[in-house]
């Protein structure tokens, strides 16, 4: 909670716009050789070689995050992480970020330095130049929209209508950490509101908790590909729950495919935090979301390259599109699977 | 206000994210060349011929617009054109944008569908392609944050630190026409309130009430300063007010400059609405903001190609920086410019 930590408090009004952004942004390097200006001008000017890819995203308070177990240096990170990973998503390194921010007078000056500060690990650690961006005020709360641009050789772009039957179903890393991570803080939210004074040992629960706080791209995956010069035929990142995004690939490439539950990666501290929660663990790897995985279909004939290679697990295969999508439990029996992933207009419908 | 023209309405919560996403897109169609894959996957897919210009604005309800007398429609073009104006300013030709919105549930379909309407008649006059967006909820209002893209070849990018003493100073268009197109329509607000019977003609502010609500990017002038063979030697867009944006040039270009008050453009219902108001028509188109019209400073040897043409006013020159920035006033006194322009974090600062 920010009251806390900040006891040094600096109104933003006594800044003004220009020596706001100024101010924030006066640590931001270049670092991109295609970045030819960045922050300063009407427009940031870019000099990209080959294709460039762009997305965008935006977090809201309330809806994306709760301040009052988030970090504001975990959010900046997070925000930039979210546009990176859509990023690679399409086979591409990141380049270049814009970052708008509204936000509320209740903030003081110290707590956008440390938004801005973990926006600026994320651009050091992942190599990526803050090129433009917004400040404004907002009537309540945090807003922060993040413009993500990466190069890509026009040969190596990955979509997600590639698929082909037999291809293998392929995801980075281990699932559903970061809703459990999710769970684990809503709940000690609530221990806190009841009792302020409780210290929580939350030591048992890092891998997840860093999950839900501080999630990674998978640039380093784009990069291992690249080496293992392996091209996915089609790719999507994990933002809203592994069901949602198969049945993306699946739709957009017309195909089917068959899941199997006994090879979805899951951390043991998924596992145990799922027994203590008493929630099926497959559940929430289909649907949990936010892991920021990538999750790709690869042809039969690369599997010698990616075979062992523990960042990578096969946990299905592509089929004909007239046999649908399906989960093929550890019992054996196949249900089909349905996209429940998270929504943010969610007050009627799932 | 939407409540009145919208009797149907419906809530967001029954398409979902991904429906809603698709349903307000689906009339945007790819023009540009340079966009190999547009919405649907993870990130666009652009490849641009020479460089690119990026930039990025975020509008918030209660700050940038008040919903009660901002048709949505209106609203979507003008966030669009806020961003191709900044495209503009670097003399880039637009090419693409992306299309944030957070909204609160108070909103229905049918409001987004105007707002995406207003998006889709911007883009299909200024001849860019919506390529991305994320649509999600808001806990209060409305935010739109917009990214837009613009192609440059490498010896035509103008920046703000270019000009050189003696440069002409030169404006586009005219000046303070959407400062009291706001004024009029505020007071329209206020008379609303106390009779909501009234019914207001407004026929005489209809200029300055559009240059309020639908604000052009001046495209224009960067095809007509190519087809004149004139590079101007800084540009910028004036949105914060002529004062703030001349300063900006100013500093960043390391120059003084002297702008003579007589030669400042006045559209004629702007002069006659300043004398309704009583207020300084000079001081509006000063420190106005928001009419998008693009402030450049060119050479003098470029004086003849420009002589005389209706787009482009010469309103000063540049001097050497120890002479500092001077308003010459009709009476032929000098004063300092001071830049007063337009901010959002203003509860104690001007």
């Amino acid at each position: 909670m920010i009251e806390d930590k900040n006891p040094q408090r600096t109104p933003l009004s006594e800044l003004g716009e220009f020596k706001l952004i100024e101010h924030l942004t006066e640590h931001f390097e270049v670092k991109q050789q295609s970045t030819i200006k960045s922050v300063g001008d009407d427009a940031a000017v870019l000099n990209p070689k080959g294709q460039i890819v762009v997305t965008t995203d935006m977090l809201v308070e309330g809806v994306h995050f709760d301040l009052s177990y988030v970090p504001l240096k975990h959010l900046g990170y997070k925000a930039i992480m979210v546009n990176l990973s859509d990023v690679c998503a399409m086979n591409a390194i990141p380049t270049q970020v814009t970052v708008s921010i509204a936000v509320s007078n209740r903030f003081p000056l110290e707590a956008l330095e440390e938004l801005y500060a973990g926006i600026l690990h994320a651009s050091k650690i992942y190599n990526v130049d803050v090129v433009g961006g917004d400040t404004t005020s907002s009537t309540s709360g945090l807003i922060i929209s993040v413009t993500a641009i990466g190069e890509v050789n026009e040969d190596n772009v990955v979509m997600r209508n590639g698929a082909k039957p037999n291809d293998l179903l392929v995801v980075s890393g281990d699932l559903g950490g970061a809703y459990m991570g999710l769970q684990v803080l809503e709940r000690e939210k609530e221990v806190f509101k009841v009792n302020p004074n409780t210290q929580p040992d939350l030591s048992m629960y890092s891998y997840i908790i860093e999950r839900q706080l501080k999630p990674e791209a998978r640039k380093d995956i784009v990069e291992l590909l690249a080496k293992l010069e392996v091209k996915p035929t089609s790719m999507i990142d994990i933002s809203d729950g592994l069901s949602s995004e198969i049945m993306h690939l699946c739709k957009q490439s017309n195909v089917g495919c068959d899941l199997y539950e006994n090879k979805i990666p899951l951390d043991p501290q998924v596992i145990s935090t799922c027994e203590e929660f008493n929630i099926d663990s497959t559940t929430i790897a289909l649907n949990g979301g936010e892991d920021y995985e990538l999750l790709m279909t690869i042809s039969q004939e690369d599997y010698p390259k990616i075979k062992g290679n523990p960042n990578l697990t096969v946990i299905g295969y592509i089929t004909e599109p007239e046999k649908g999508a399906h989960l093929v439990t550890r019992a054996e029996t196949k249900i089909p699977i349905i996209a429940k992933g998270w929504k943010s207009f969610n007050s009627e419908t799932e």
